[in-house]
């Protein structure tokens, strides 16, 4: 059911839902990375909206299909907090990115708060976000790095384990991005080989993986680890299309940043579906 | 008077202007496009300021040669109040780009009294921007996508005529942004085609558009409408020139993005002779 | 002691101890080019932080390697002194980007108290910058374009008795960037002739600079003057790679801007080595 095929197959046709439907999302997100997010939706088939002032932002979600919160946004953490509300009341997916949720007192707090009165359909950041939501305390050190922790084969059972586990404790679809990706909604666990290494050398990788998962989610509201799977999937093989790239041209990590936007406006259903891989983790 | 012709000579002559006088350009503008709106002034051979801040923003206005109200940064509306009435008193011509003005009510409480506060040289929107100044209601959906819009050849009266209606309530030369813009003083009317649906496809293209109209602004402050018509010709010359760019090499929105701003820098007074296409309408 | 071979030894091993210590750096930098700070930080192989709210700037200090302050963002000014102030405490070096310092009186009144308040490891301004630092009071216009304003060979005399002389009044190392640079720490006095014109075509090169001397700083904490210097020369040299490109490739300031990064990724000691180009100042 959850094997390899199985996503082969879903991500594709999800892909295609975002460029048929062009989903409306609206990203409560950082200014660090925010024309990043907006143009990656963009490449992707959606529309972007950036409405964030704390007057407007539950109003807005009325009007959207998808809702993005990343908590490097910390200074709208009020404004994330109204709208993930209004966005749960209406049925409009959410989508969390806990940026440095374990780094210091105000985002620990914060990302509490946020679990215990928002319900998020996917929770995606990198090792030590997710450790630190699952377990609750602080760990990391990278703010705005969100692909700097790497997972590693030794590092996998634990990973796949605390994306299970918060999973598991929030009803969300939960991804675990590293060097392999792990995402899980507490039933099925998902392991996503793909990316390089470049996309920790420019900002904004793991936030726009998130913001593509919004897109992914408000194309295809009813499935959030499908969702998950489709836009982590589509994320790595772009990462892999601008490396090529990149060693080909000797160009460095802006250039690839563009080239990885790129990516993701020239991809193709055929691309996505021979580049995947995926694998069904029994841990 | 106001043919073709007109504009064909027109054009040239006032980016020309902007490269001789270099204005200083202050741009209250959306943090997700406001590094673009900085290259592209740069790129034109102006010089931003983005001073926003309460404190300071009404100061900043008096070493300025024009001002850009970008409604996007609707976090700074108080200080974009400040700083247009204080550019009214100056004599510094103001441009205002009433992003997603009909979508929230805070825009629209605030759309409505910065045009009863300040007096405006060029407003330049999307159509459902300019209808919801136009008409005083909302409209529309995307908020950052600002050339989201499509002014078709059906719609293109009813565009041509709000765009005409918003300039006589106002007094200011109103530019409406689509797959053909139109732009008015209330007495003549002009529309341009060019660009290309790209365009449509980063965040940002209509900002620029708009922070470039305030560099053209601040070196010919005499002219709003001629101002408003040679920026988005220019801006229409240099999409098509992107957009011939990306069909060649194959590339995506990133990548337009940063050729765009390019073909500003590059943009030559015989391109801009050559490539701007207008028509005088009688509607 | 400081003549050119001096500086040509130590700025690439002061480059290699960025790549091998991969420091983490915080930056409270304004949001036009914040991104591009990211990006020139973890292109150089540093780690980025933009935590710069005022309820956690402070408590993010004491993680980092380095606090790079950009007067740019001058909404933040509060969280930028408590930061300061943290950093002294635990000795992580603080570098000081003095953005549009003499241009309002708020940039006035704050810079000036973040002079007395904080001690800053390095300085780094243009031309009307340092002196409105230098001499307490105004001038110059530009508020992001800090590369703006030309040092020629009639004003090297001055722009380089006014980097002594703030480097004397405040105990940091003092750079003043121009079409020649000056670096001084009240005793040595260093020129670096490097760059290309069109760095002030884009914003954020300024800014840049700054975060990468956060880098450098944040490798080699007990060298503020070698560290100055070392990312000055290294912004110098990929200036004219990127330079040789946009003349060779005939593009335009946005394709610059990524040249420029990726010419910080592809850095290598031997480029750094050959092409910087130092002098001894005795003024």
């Amino acid at each position: 059911m959850s094997g390899a095929e199985f996503w082969r197959d879903l991500a594709p046709e999800y892909l295609r839902a975002v460029r048929e439907r062009a989903p409306l999302v609206q990203c409560i997100t950082n200014f660090v990375t925010v024309n990043d997010c907006a143009n990656v939706i963009l490449a992707a088939g959606g529309s972007p909206t950036m409405a964030h002032d704390l007057r407007e932002a539950e109003e807005a979600v009325a009007g959207v299909q998808a809702l993005v919160l990343n908590l490097g946004a910390i200074e709208d953490v009020q404004a994330m907090l109204l709208a993930g509300k209004r966005a749960n009341a209406l049925g409009i997916p959410v989508v969390l990115d806990p940026v440095a949720a374990g780094v210091t007192s105000l985002r620990r707090e914060w990302s509490r708060r946020l679990l215990s009165e928002v319900r998020f359909s996917v929770i995606r950041g990198n090792a030590s976000e997710i450790k630190a939501l699952a377990q609750g305390r602080g760990g990391g050190s990278g703010v705005d790095v969100s692909a700097g922790d790497a997972v590693t084969a030794e590092t996998l059972p634990q990973a796949a384990a605390l994306t299970r586990a918060l999973a598991r404790r929030t009803g969300a679809a939960v991804v675990l991005s590293g060097a392999v990706d792990a995402a899980s909604d507490g039933r099925r666990t998902v392991l996503l080989r793909g990316g390089c290494p470049t996309m920790a050398r420019i900002t904004g990788s793991g936030c726009m993986l998130t913001a593509l998962t919004g897109a992914f989610c408000g194309a295809v509201p009813g499935d959030p680890l499908g969702c998950a799977v489709a836009a982590a999937a589509a994320m790595g093989v772009c990462g892999e299309r601008a490396e090529a790239l990149r060693l080909q041209n000797g160009t460095g990590n802006a250039t690839f940043r563009t080239d990885l936007i790129d990516a993701v406006f020239n991809l193709t259903e055929a691309q996505l579906r021979e580049g995947g891989r995926y694998e069904a983790y029994e841990g």
